[in-house]
């Protein structure tokens, strides 16, 4: 079950070496102690969350580390950023394959620095261990709001315009491209599509004011049509989405110029890692603002209502029939 | 990659059947939201800590899912106890093989259920995932102490007193024993190592007189000897351990008598869960007199000196050759 070492663990050395230089906070004790500490900011309460992504389920054996260590940071990232928070740090928990090399580590640590970096989220611990199965990379993230001011799924209100940040579907394309998809599409769109795949991009530069302005939120994670039906239960509201609203990139546009009928791919297929949120008529115009500054596209894709469920109205105004509203692991 | 579920996801419905029960604290939301938030006790700092185990690694296939769920969960604990906090919550990263059954979730949560009332520890989030490998439990703990006070490796100093809790060594001859070592050892003796094996003792009870009284503590997960020569290493002073001190349970003792070499097995074998730390000789009394309090056995095993590196001394006061410190997984 175990392998003896020499002096010291293996372990302890691949930590030094590799993870080290992300721990920059003074209480990460440079990875040198069984945990770490850190003092919260005065006046807010944390924010938690846990995400894992595993081998085969996730994303493809050979996605590059880099990409991997970054995509496994992100998508924690963007639960903080849909709850208004900024991030604190976080704990990272790898579970390794016995064919795990010392250059994928590197990569692997590189990219999560380069992250952690740009994000302002350093490392406080982890956990490395070996498995006969797939990579697992779970990271633990903590992020601070001002006290009391997380923004939740519930809040939404019949009136609330329905609001998302960037563009919806071209993840969910993406991993039909890396599964073989035979679309006809120009190479740039072929890129963007799996890069979006590869790669999140979540709106950290946001949050402030989506915990400003919105009255719920949530990342959009499973699928837009299925995480906004999440949202509306907890809420206890309807929802009325336009679908012809529902910010497209032009790479998803050519998909679905190909096949209509991707739009239930593009609605439901989820790693979107957008906000979907709901904000009251009167902020809607101090809320497009601060996007505009953060450079984050929004776009309002339809209304809260009383009632329960969310219905996407085709362009010729008849609600579509989505037999599937997120995907699931399960 | 990914299964269409028909209305929410399979994960949601699991999450809610299985550990709402687990996630009592308001900030949990009942495991609703995509995060949780908790407001920092003031005056506190946070401590924290991830560690996963790992099937076919950590424990055995065939280990029934409520020890394992405590398992992971106490392993963390007594992290928390070696740094004198108190647990505040965790968050749970369940990467599951397609055979989990409903029955073996359900004995799962209740095992989890069970020790986070009774260590006061609850659930704020988590994840589920599916992986083709071995089932996966990370948990990312965190716990609380008055600011600046959380006990480290650093800080041990020559003359402090080396002092252990429980008893050392168990859990590694019931591993051995688990894979079918042949001692002719009385049934009660086979339990108690099996015992101490699949479900680790951690000392949170210790906690606060750790964190009043200790110079220096951490877990021996590792083994004794490798861990108290990480202590020493970061507290840049030397150690000397008289074996016959360290303190074994009749267990293990029956065992050394059928095989005096599996000393090295005790000392460098790990999975103790038992706290190591140093006392300045002045506090060893108060030390002593809370672990009685708390109902801790505690045992003296030798003294912090100058220099770097850890000594243990045999019966004829000789340097015992330990060629493995600790057991590592790597």
């Amino acid at each position: 079950m175990s392998r003896p070492s020499e002096q010291g663990s293996g372990e302890d050395r691949l930590i030094a070496r590799h993870f080290k230089p992300i721990a920059t906070h003074p209480g990460a004790l440079g990875l040198t102690d069984d945990a770490a500490f850190l003092s919260p900011p005065p006046g807010c309460d944390l924010v938690l969350k846990t995400d894992a992504i595993v081998g085969s389920v996730h994303f493809f054996a050979d996605d590059p580390p880099g990409q991997l260590a970054r995509k496994a940071l992100r998508v924690n990232l963007s639960d903080l950023a849909a709850k208004g928070a900024r991030p604190l740090g976080f704990l990272l928990s790898l579970v390794l394959p016995a064919d795990i090399t010392d250059s994928w580590l590197s990569s692997f640590a590189a990219g999560l620095q380069a992250d952690a970096e740009t994000y302002g989220c350093p490392l406080f611990g982890g956990d490395t261990d070996r498995t006969p199965g797939p990579l697992a990379i779970s990271i633990a993230m903590f992020g601070a709001v001002p006290t009391g001011t997380m923004v939740l799924r519930a809040g939404a209100k019949p009136g609330d315009r329905i609001m998302v940040t960037g563009t919806i579907g071209d993840a969910a394309l993406g991993v039909q491209l890396r599964r073989g998809a035979a679309w006809k599409l120009p190479i740039e769109a072929r890129e963007h599509l799996l890069s979006r795949y590869l790669l999140p991009q979540p709106r950290n530069a946001l949050a402030e004011a989506i915990r400003e302005q919105a009255s719920a939120a949530m990342d959009v994670s499973d699928g837009l049509a299925g995480d906004l039906t999440k949202l509306c239960a907890v809420s206890q509201v309807a929802a009325t989405v336009d679908v012809d609203k529902v910010p497209l990139s032009d790479a998803a546009r050519a998909v679905l110029a190909t096949d209509a009928n991707l739009i239930e791919t593009v609605l439901a297929g989820g790693d979107d890692y957008e906000v979907l949120c709901t904000v009251p008529p009167g902020r809607v115009d101090g809320f497009r603002a601060a996007a505009a500054k953060a450079e984050v596209a929004l776009t309002d894709i339809g209304v809260i209502t009383p009632g329960g469920g969310a219905v996407f109205l085709g362009v010729d105004q008849k609600p579509l029939h989505l037999p599937r509203l997120s995907y699931s692991h399960f």
